[in-house]
């Protein structure tokens, strides 16, 4: 995934939400673009490298584009607004560089990770600044609110990750636990990209709350989705394997749903599941019961819910509708 | 050393700035701690504990008892002194349990780390979760002038990081190389603390500037003493082994004083210091080059300037004394 061409780091799926947004989106995801490739080159030549990578390795800035899109019109000073976009994709990367210490992954979106390229050390450290430049950026340009938003996602973040850790090859977790996790592990930081574009835009606090439980929502259903993904297999997509996550020991939705309707899948040990090839076979078995319809069903209820938490605002048409859009992409991920 | 006690957390040797300081002292601090043990406790068990004990194993408290020093007399309303106090010192754990990462170390003072008891992944979340923190609890009272000091503070602390990756076994670095890496890696912290003080008093500008300088002297002056003390030999205090930073790649003052001197020692490949017997015996050949002495007079020159940075400000006497005893305690550390 390139970022040039006139809407850098937004995958075509994406151009029709921004074409119901307005001319501003693009040009203010090119300004994001920019800012966080000079963030990465003012840290010397080794920063600028991996972070670089990363950074570009991040995707489709879906968090970025939250934060404009729940921002509304294009305001007259768009400083606060980047500023609020770029920190969040920040956080988000440093949380990748960090992932992938801790998964020793060796490819992220078919590049090599900096824990591939530069080790444990490297990779810690990145994440850090990462992190760092985040509350920095936000810090230069935004308000007290603005931080509290983002301090309290980043700090659901790495609960989230410790949470995991600690519910890790438990196949017998709770459903809620599942989603408990997936909200602080994802849903959190699309719940504060959207709070901070209202923040930025001048909204009143309901405002600010009602797209927060929109991207709250929209996070939540985006990480089932992820979960239904990497069972149904997806590779060419996610760019990694069938299963991995069996293999890691995370426990996601299609198996808990699985194990309610199969029992020889809820007797299963997954500290068995120790080849990619066993790890196929358990992702046929799960899909065979009908678990991935039903978590996809279950998420796509979800999207519903975040489309209602905006009924009660006072929206511009075209901005309802990029909301909508971009709700809808979270779903069409699978095709 | 443990925490317990009239004054939690300050080793005896601090007793004296306390004293001079004045008895809200010790009460904000003993109030610092008990925040400090909230919000380990705050994010469930597992968190509780390692968090706990990397925030208990943090040592005497130095950097919060510099942002409350820095601010001077007590406060009517401490809650924004003693989130500033609490937001430094989570920084510095998390960078204390991201550090064990690196090192792989086993023991902080005394204790297991994080990452001896729960592996990597759980001590890079769990730093993770200490910065959020740090930012979360600055941003609930704090101003976004304050977010500003200690984002740019631990911008640094990881951009130094990544220097000290980056110059790893270079013998011949230069030394002021070596002292830009102390900046960040230390100073930039000790500075942030100071001008979180002043900002949570309601001082001006150059007022908060002064008392920046004075801090990142003393932080400056603190890491080059740590180096000499790594070289001389104060398992005890440090609770390292004599010459780990030799064995480690770390390049630092002394070693790089003790290259101009004895030309046998600056043909050595630090490569070829691969046991702890190795480490001592060099450590004991630039010890006999008089670069530790010399190392040390550089960082009690230092101190000087540190304490020159408060002259033109106008300070209660005891809010001086205080001010330079902290920068004298500093020197103490060897003693």
């Amino acid at each position: 995934m390139t970022n040039a061409g006139p809407m850098p780091g937004v995958a075509a799926s994406v151009a029709a939400i921004v074409r119901a947004a307005g001319e501003h989106v693009p040009l203010l995801l090119a300004s994001v673009e920019l800012r966080l490739a000079e963030i990465a080159q003012t840290h010397g030549p080794l920063l600028g490298r991996h972070a670089g990578d990363t950074i570009a390795a991040g995707g489709k800035r879906l968090r970025p584009l939250l934060v404009l899109l729940a921002a509304g019109r294009e305001p007259d000073d768009p400083r606060e607004l980047l500023a609020c976009a770029a920190a969040v994709e920040l956080v988000h990367s440093a949380t990748l560089v960090h992932d992938d210490v801790l998964d020793s992954a060796a490819l992220r979106r078919g590049l090599p990770t900096v824990w591939a390229q530069g080790g444990r050390e490297l990779a810690v450290a990145t994440g850090d600044l990462l992190f760092s430049r985040a509350f920095a950026e936000l810090a230069a340009v935004g308000t007290i609110k603005s931080v509290r938003a983002l301090s309290r996602a980043s700090s659901a973040l790495a609960e989230g990750e410790l949470l995991q850790r600690e519910d890790a090859w438990i196949a017998a977790v709770a459903v809620e636990r599942y989603l408990y996790r997936c909200e602080l592990k994802t849903a959190r930081l699309f719940e504060a990209a959207c709070e901070l574009g209202a923040i930025a835009a001048g909204e009143h606090e309901a405002h600010v709350a009602a797209l927060g439980a929109f991207g709250l929502r929209l996070g939540l259903a985006f990480q089932l989705l992820d979960d239904v993904l990497d069972v149904s297999g997806a590779a060419q997509q996610t760019g990694k394997h069938r299963g991995t996550d069996l293999l890691d020991g995370t426990v996601t939705l299609p198996l808990i749903l699985a194990r309610r309707r199969d029992e020889a899948i809820a007797a299963i040990d997954l500290h068995e599941i120790a080849t990619p090839q066993q790890a196929i076979q358990l992702c046929e078995r799960i899909e065979a019961t009908g678990a991935l319809a039903d978590a996809r069903a279950q998420a796509l209820a979800i999207v519903v819910e975040a489309k209602e938490a905006l009924a009660a605002l006072e929206l511009e048409d075209r901005q309802r509708l990029a909301l909508d859009l971009v709700a809808d992409s979270v779903v069409d991920r699978r095709a």
